[in-house]
């Protein structure tokens, strides 16, 4: 059991983390901290922490385990941020959807017997607010560290697994790859279908068109933060996704049909592949 | 009230719609016919149908309303085909996702006395077959009909206002090209993202790539009938989500991060305005 856990920011995902790291007794006590007072008040008047800390530093001072859940482009200078004011074997860790460019800017700024392990929990919503938390956002999910030390990434697992989640071990290149395509792609292409939508036929919209959608909703801020951080990767997974549209283009354009069906079948046999 | 109603093909959204029928009353008989043997004996067996008949003109000799739930590349034909069994006063109608080729083939095909009415309910899912029927398919859903004869219009327009659907009339071309960029094009851009997705990144795939996809797991044969029929409209739908992708690819090319959040923020302002 942690004794003392700190969460900087505290909507969707610091909100549901401390919720249930009580829920779970992961840890004794919760403090939490976000540059954005309203915030930190409407999640300390719900009840999901124990105490408040009016900044970085106050939080990091006395805390086990630190995760900031803020957007990824503010991350990497909060850590360093809090470095100094950590007791020795303090673990620092966040749930940013990008990781390489993080785990290269906190590289070598910690003092000794002060780590940093990447996480990112594959689970949120595009709801945002402490409002929203939900004790079970992370029961069952994947959860992604990037490589450290042995007893930090202990610390880290046991966190998580605390909280019923699952987690690897993977690189932070290869993780921010991989998530272009998984996660950033398919929040860009639900974004430009939205943006493709002429006003006066909204009222001919039905399931279908909500729900590949639904990720545009998400924070405009967040997400613009997550495409700059992984902006290559981003692009490489849309140059792949290209290649599909061109595919079905150009079978379409010619009238090949049985290379439309083929097309077609291919996509739902992966789509059927993946886990409910 | 309609005295007995013909289904032609007893899938999800003739099976849902046989069940609705009866549950309120709509028709007092409906029959059913499939060109499956094995799928209309599964929606008899499931109590979807009063009575079955083996093909569609002994099914149209008898009914007041006939519904074709087909494949949108068989509709016209089975609709040409049961003409001349129909007694005067009969009303064909259909649910197939594009208007423009059918209304086109039908034209001046029937005898006197027997009109057809385009149809297309918004409403459907990516599962298929009988079992899947849903007595609420299609309520509080959009149907969208092509013009046609004053009394043929209203016994269709009944029908679904009886299933508590509501009814717009749309030229049948209006009907392609609107339901080319909010219903054709998702599927496809759905079917592309699942394509694009490689089998070694399955794992890392979450809530928003699933969504995102959902689609994708229709039917092939179904879907690619849907594009061929209205293929230059989809290509045209296609065309401007490419815009979309264009200007953010370019923005992130360049780094142009505010362009990006204002990308974003113009996408969640259309997604935040459509309806739940």
């Amino acid at each position: 059991v942690i004794n003392t856990l700190g969460i900087v920011g505290v909507g969707l995902l610091g909100g549901s983390l401390a919720l249930a790291v009580k829920q779970r007794q992961v840890a004794r006590r919760v403090l939490g901290t976000d540059r954005l007072p309203g915030l930190l008040l409407r999640a300390a008047e719900r009840g999901l922490l124990d105490e408040t800390r009016p900044d970085v530093p106050s939080l990091a001072a006395g805390c086990d385990v630190v995760v900031f859940c803020t957007p990824v482009d503010v991350i990497a200078a909060q850590v360093i941020e809090a470095g100094p004011h950590c007791r020795p074997g303090t673990v620092l860790t966040d749930v940013g959807s990008t990781k390489a460019g993080i785990v290269r800017a906190v590289e070598g700024r910690l003092p000794a017997g002060v780590d940093y392990i990447g996480g990112h929990p594959l689970a949120g919503s595009e709801k945002t607010g402490p409002e929203h938390s939900r004790t079970d956002l992370f029961a069952a999910r994947l959860v992604l560290l990037t490589p450290g030390p042995e007893a930090a990434m202990a610390a880290v697992r046991r966190l998580w697994e605390g909280l019923g989640a699952h987690v690897e071990v993977i690189d932070a290149e290869e993780h921010d790859q991989a998530l272009a395509l998984t996660s950033h792609l398919p929040h860009l292409v639900a974004s430009a279908l939205a943006g493709a939508l002429p006003a006066e036929w909204a009222r001919v919209t039905a399931s279908g068109f909500r729900d590949t959608t639904r990720l545009a909703a998400g924070s405009p801020e967040l997400w613009r933060a997550i495409f700059v951080a992984n902006r290559e990767a981003v692009r490489e997974a849309l140059s792949r996704f290209r290649d599909q549209l061109d595919a079905f283009d150009a079978a379409l354009r010619v009238g090949d049909d049985r290379e439309v069906e083929r097309l077609l079948e291919e996509a739902k046999r992966v789509r059927d592949s993946l886990s409910k």
